[in-house]
């Protein structure tokens, strides 16, 4: 068996020296390098190219470089294909870290303050009451923000697929429970992989239904936010503003209306950053286990598509 | 016995209201008027004209209005006044919680990232690893906010008069331990009370002592800090940044150097604002206990000077 590398938009020079390092036993190629398609039974992939799929006839596992799967067509894929993830316990402290640390800027005024230094202008005011915080997704990342927000005194709601029971976290699932989860929230945090499901979920019916002072927090994936819709919430006063870390194109193109709204916060996909070396220890892990036809950790659903 | 309050420099309407409610059996007259100083037993100061305290013959007990006492002259008081203060549970965690606030905000770049969206510059990178936070001073305020800092993995140390204990807090206390406090520092957060000896404490001898990254925060009193020594600091890269709740002159100056500066956050004196009902109720308590000659809540040292 050999592994293939196929991630696309970016250099891998680090990560192959470390792989090559974490499995010396096995034969690592960097696509479209690939001396025999036929011994490829190990992919390790983002935005790889369509056609490569049907050109590996012993394609057994295909492992996602990164915590979500919308970077693999699993549509695409042969029907005993395995597909698995990146599941990163630092990734979800991270998370957390982030989305508390825009909730704080915001209940505190941060940027209010901010304004205010540039115009000298000095003008105390009580911090922000609002205190209702919703969720989006309730795994890895979700879960732990939650967590973290509720400890730090913020009430807080969680939606998922299915439900879900968590300390302390009013926990709502599915589409009939969705209006009721939305109604009034202060803080809105998107934490769902990309799926069929989710895409556009972010968009005009979503805003109406929050309080119109919400601050929305983008941190899953660009394809979740109907863009011209925020746009329009904004200046129409439906929510506060917001706070994106992803977004449809990356790089956010130079000439997008994102960079200078001034209710819009920019982040270049920082949120959590996985880490080199935990990553090619969880993909030597799986890469062996292949091998040595045991089982997986981290897969994915192929029906949920996450 | 009457109660007489003497706060300059504010609106003390709602305060008098809620305080005759508070305590409908005793007479509270707010100064100027006072019909007879000798029956005033108790005031409540800040900011108070140095004659005043000659003129009350029978003065019992000093109650600050506020968490520090730097606003009551103690050596001004008869031998045998009594001072207290307040405090106030949300305080503390108010003041935590914006302290965090400002250090996350450091660690996870939102300055850097909001100064790259004016440019639209995409421009991911790591969140900084500085991570060891030191706080001067582990009162009521310090050492909440040690413990907060420390759940939220940072390597916390703090620095006190007399030496404490504290779970996972590296506990330093007095001039002998000061440099070795001080070394190093990634954050370093003013708690301390304004007296004599802490006067003028962030100074250019401590901002050698600490990292070239350090982020200053001073949320105590303006009076700890020489002003043009920061400057200084920052100007020569001695320090990174500075975040500052508190000033020499508040409202801050309109021609101060400080709105301006590139590396100086500026807040309205915000960080923990004590709530009117909290105060009413602990002034009334302790207004009564002066009445029934009972002992009072929240006594200051007239020797250490808080
Ligand atoms: N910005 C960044 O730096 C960054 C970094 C890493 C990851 N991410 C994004 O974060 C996403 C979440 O990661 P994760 O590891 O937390 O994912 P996860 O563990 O798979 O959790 C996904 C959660 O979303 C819920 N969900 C999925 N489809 C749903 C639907 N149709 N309706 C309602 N709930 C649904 C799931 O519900 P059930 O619990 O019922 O299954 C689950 O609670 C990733 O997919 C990725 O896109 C962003
Ligand atoms: N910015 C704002 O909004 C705001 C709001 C409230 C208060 N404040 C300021 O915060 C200050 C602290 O409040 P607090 O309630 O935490 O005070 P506190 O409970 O009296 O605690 C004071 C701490 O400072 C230490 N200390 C005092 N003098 C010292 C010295 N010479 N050397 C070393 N350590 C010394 C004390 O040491 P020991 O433990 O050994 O006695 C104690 O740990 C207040 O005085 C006020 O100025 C600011």
């Amino acid at each position: 068996m050999s592994v293939l590398v196929c991630i696309t938009g970016r250099n891998n020079d680090k990560l192959m020296m470390k792989l090559n390092e974490a499995l010396p036993e096995v034969k690592i190629e960097l696509w479209p390098n690939c001396e025999n398609k036929a011994d490829v039974e190990f992919v390790l992939a983002w935005n790889a190219p369509d056609e490569l799929w049907r050109q590996l006839p012993n394609l057994k596992v295909v492992q996602s470089y990164g915590a979500g799967v919308d970077g693999i067509p699993l549509d695409k894929l042969p029907n005993d294909v395995q597909v698995t993830r990146i599941v990163d316990k630092q990734l979800s402290v991270d998370m957390a870290e982030y989305v508390l640390s825009h909730v704080l800027a915001h209940k505190l005024r941060h940027g209010e303050y901010s304004a205010n230094q540039a115009n000298r202008n000095w003008k105390p005011r009580r911090a922000k009451s609002s205190n209702v915080v919703g969720i989006l997704g309730l795994g890895e990342l979700g879960c732990k923000t939650a967590q973290l927000l509720s400890s730090h005194g913020f009430s807080v709601r969680g939606w998922s697929r299915t439900l879900k029971r968590l300390a302390n976290i009013d926990c709502y699932a599915g589409e009939a429970q969705f209006e009721q989860f939305l109604s009034g929230l202060d803080y809105l945090v998107c934490l769902l992989p990309l799926t069929q499901a989710t895409t556009g979920i972010l968009n005009t019916k979503l805003f109406s239904s929050v309080s119109s002072d919400c601050v929305l927090i983008n941190v899953a994936r660009g394809q979740h936010l109907v863009e011209s819709d925020l746009i329009a919430a904004l200046d129409n006063n439906e929510i506060g503003a917001a706070v994106l870390d992803v977004f449809q194109t990356e790089p956010l193109p130079e000439h997008h209306p994102f960079w200078t709204h001034p209710k819009i916060t920019v982040t270049p996909h920082v949120a959590a950053v996985t880490n080199l070396d935990t990553v090619v220890a969880q993909i030597a892990a799986n890469a062996r286990a292949c091998l040595a036809k045991q089982s997986l950790q981290n897969l994915v659903n192929q029906q949920t598509g996450y």
